[in-house]
């Protein structure tokens, strides 16, 4: 089907007309925020290229670079992809293959195979990107260079040989596609809103799947094979987290030295954070719940006062609403019900004060997502910047809401022996914590709701479906 | 379980003696290949590193280096491991964490307790490589350099600031730890009969799973499933090829641009390729099968074809028999049956001498296999050279087998139209060639029987237990 992606027949068809659109907003906010841009200007992204896996005859299964996906939507390596800022014309550079390679790779796509795929203006070769360039005699080349806020590494610009003979800008167009990604359009909206429903469903078969006895890892591959076979979805969007019993307070749980290897017992917590990908665009879903699908009255406290903290904020955001005030909410719920649980002592406001929200929650309420999990654009120039108060630092972002955001709400209470063995020391926390109850509660995990929501014009819409309350948990789990 | 590698408790165990013994072996054939070797000689070993997707914060599942592995069976990144060349004595040097990580990653593994579990001799941190390496003052460190003969990339030495104040050698230890891997000692052997036992019943299953209207990337969710989830196996060797109709002719589909998303239909041969991985060690098996579960007349000639040149090869092959050998016996014996077949006319000799064989199967019978799926030591500078003549330049390995290689046996036969028309139109190949037959297999795709083979002191020992006959595939794939 030219000019769609679409993974097989009852997977969602992602129209070309997306990225065209996503190269129009962004030409269009480029030259908004650059005064003087010049007539014959251009912008220009590098794509991915295969990566082997050391010095191994093995590639990793390609996933194309983010920014370049956003603009073009080409899955192949080894791309440049070129628009013309005021006229929006589309330039694809292909690799130029031998013809040889048809025997390894199937028929090579020819130029007009690919104007026709990624429904672009024109298709030259990768090789050719400089002498095209040349004869275009363009204005400004515009490249993309700029530090992610999430991972401190730098998108890496556009690279060719004689690109020094250009007029090259790594400055202006960095923080313009980044601000472009972070509002959704109504075509990217369907995308997620697919990755999302495929993501519950494969958590809610995870949930019938689990049991006493069963690995963790099998949970990982139960939630895998939904999201592959039903879905389309080759990729997840990170590394699949799936705690049971004290590895639920591990945030990062599930990497190469923790590989969700433990056996779920009856009494265990289980937080399987999982998110699949599609067409370059993320999903990413906590769910919490007993092993066993019954929760102790321990288990129930902990989970209800997540729920209320996220229902909070469900309740709560919409545009014009700072982000930073809705990790308040949430914590400030939750504290309050774990006071009410007999967990804490004292005033909710002091203890956010004291900063006891980040003993019990070390994250922050969400981030932004989109085609990447934790989405770009959280602290450019324009924004404002990372809070600094304890217990809020690790907010991925803090500007007010606006409709059109897509974000998780993923509020959490974690029993983490390291935080609590510092609070029980530090005098300004301890005097809110009841010692009998923390150390009942050593060994519990912890708990996590995460859902991937849309800021609308009026409130927020959650994409995530999946079995929440404590019944419709027990209810779910019990069913056949 | 320490002292153990095992991902659950169905799983197999890989004890940490696994990796003494190949210390062991490793050193004293560096002794014996390296003459007036000095004692306080050591071999200094750099683990992989993690890798983020591009400048995100999300990294791929780490997976460890090939050789590392080998020597030390470390799953963790940012490793170095030390053996002394005549004790044999193991330094492992392991990243040094800050306390607050214990918050993402779980309890962090004092260096005690890396000594447990990989019982090695002595755990250091990898900021001390320099400091302990000097206060031991070795009379030379070999790191390991070379050029894999398969993808041409070089292995990067182990480096580390202040290195260039020792004796470095770079030449002697690659050639030497190459050549071990090639035997695989008895416990090798028992992970490479489970990872191919795994894989081996994950094509069971999808055999059972395929019919008309199922995606191809269904049939490669079904396999990474029963790998993961039953095998315990999180990582395939390599990119599942799962090729249905013509699409089963391209040796390496399954790539980005050609991700197994066609929908399988009545008629269709599929050519499965994948193969599942366990603690670093490979199976790669491929089983083709018509995806309706019976075979048409054609389908059968050309299946049975390439199955007698693998049984000719599971008879033929022994220690002391060349690979080029068994290369030419598995052609000359497809030829021969294509011939009957009516596809072909004329003297099977010199069809291979002029090249037709190369037609048919542009690839080598088959590969070393181990911690690589492409494993190393095919072309080594003791070893005979690639050949040249036609049809037999792909092979990946020229050498004697040898008891305790484990290599891949892999006939297939496919019908690639660049290949076709090009045996078409030179006289020396197209006379043949029965062009109306030839025809009639345009668009047929391929077939490959690919099967993980121990060679034993007698003959050789098929790790891969999947039906192969006719018969049995259509037993299986009826049976319900």
């Amino acid at each position: 089907m030219s000019g769609y992606f679409r993974m097989g027949p009852e997977t969602h068809a992602i129209s070309m007309e997306m990225y065209r659109e996503n190269r129009e907003r962004t030409m269009k906010a480029l030259k908004t925020a650059t005064p003087g841009i010049k007539e014959g200007s251009v912008v220009l992204l590098q794509g991915g290229q295969d990566k082997s896996l050391y010095d191994t005859d093995v590639d990793y299964v390609f996933r194309q670079e983010s920014y370049f996906t956003y603009l073009f939507g080409v899955t192949e390596p080894g791309c440049y992809g070129c628009v013309d800022v005021f006229t929006c014309r589309s330039l694809l550079f292909v690799p130029r293959l031998p013809e040889e390679y048809a025997v390894w790779m199937g028929r090579l796509l020819t130029k007009e195979d690919f104007k026709l795929k990624y429904q672009v203006d024109e298709v030259h070769y990768a090789d050719e990107v400089n002498t095209v360039l040349a004869s275009r005699n363009p204005a400004v080349i515009y490249v993309l260079k700029g530090k992610n806020s999430d991972s401190g590494l730098i998108a890496q610009p556009a690279d060719f040989e004689g690109i020094d003979k250009f007029n090259v800008d790594y400055d202006a167009l960095f923080p313009v596609i980044a601000e472009c990604r972070v509002i959704k359009s109504p075509k990217e909206i369907e995308v997620l809103r697919y990755v999302c429903k495929v993501s519950s469903d494969a958590h809610k078969k995870v949930m019938k799947y689990v049991r006493d006895g069963v690995s963790e890892y099998e949970a990982e591959a139960v939630f895998l094979e939904h999201s592959y076979r039903v879905g389309g979805c080759r990729h997840v969007s990170y590394t699949c987290i799936c705690g049971s019993g004290e590895n639920s307070a591990i945030l990062h749980y599930g990497h190469a030295a923790a590989p969700n290897d433990k056996i779920l017992r009856d009494g265990d917590m289980c937080l399987f954070d999982m998110g699949a990908n599609y067409g370059g665009y993320a999903a990413d879903i906590t769910c919490s719940f007993p092993a066993n699908g019954r929760f102790t009255a321990d288990q129930k406290i902990i989970y209800e006062a997540v729920l209320d903290a996220r229902n909070a904020v469900l309740e709560a955001a919409r545009p014009g609403v700072s982000w930073v005030e809705m990790h308040r909410l949430a914590n400030r719920t939750m504290l309050k019900k774990l006071t009410e649980g007999g967990l804490l002592k004292g005033d909710v406001d002091e203890m956010m004060r004291a900063g006891i929200n980040g003993v019990f929650q070390p994250h922050g309420l969400g981030h932004l997502i989109g085609l990447d999990v934790h989405d770009v654009g959280g602290y450019l120039s324009h924004c404002p910047p990372r809070p600094t108060e304890p217990g809020f630092k690790s907010l991925r972002f803090a500007r007010p809401l606006q409709a059109g955001m897509y974000v998780t709400v993923e509020p959490g209470c974690y029993f983490i022996d390291i935080l609590l063995d510092r609070a029980l020391k530090d005098p300004q926390q301890s005097r809110f914590l009841i010692p009998e109850a923390i150390a009942r509660f050593r060994g519990f995990g912890g708990v996590r709701i995460e859902d991937d929501v849309l800021i609308t014009e009026n409130g927020c819409e959650n994409f995530t479906k999946v079995p929440r309350t404590v019944a419709e948990i027990e209810a779910w789990m019990s069913s056949k």
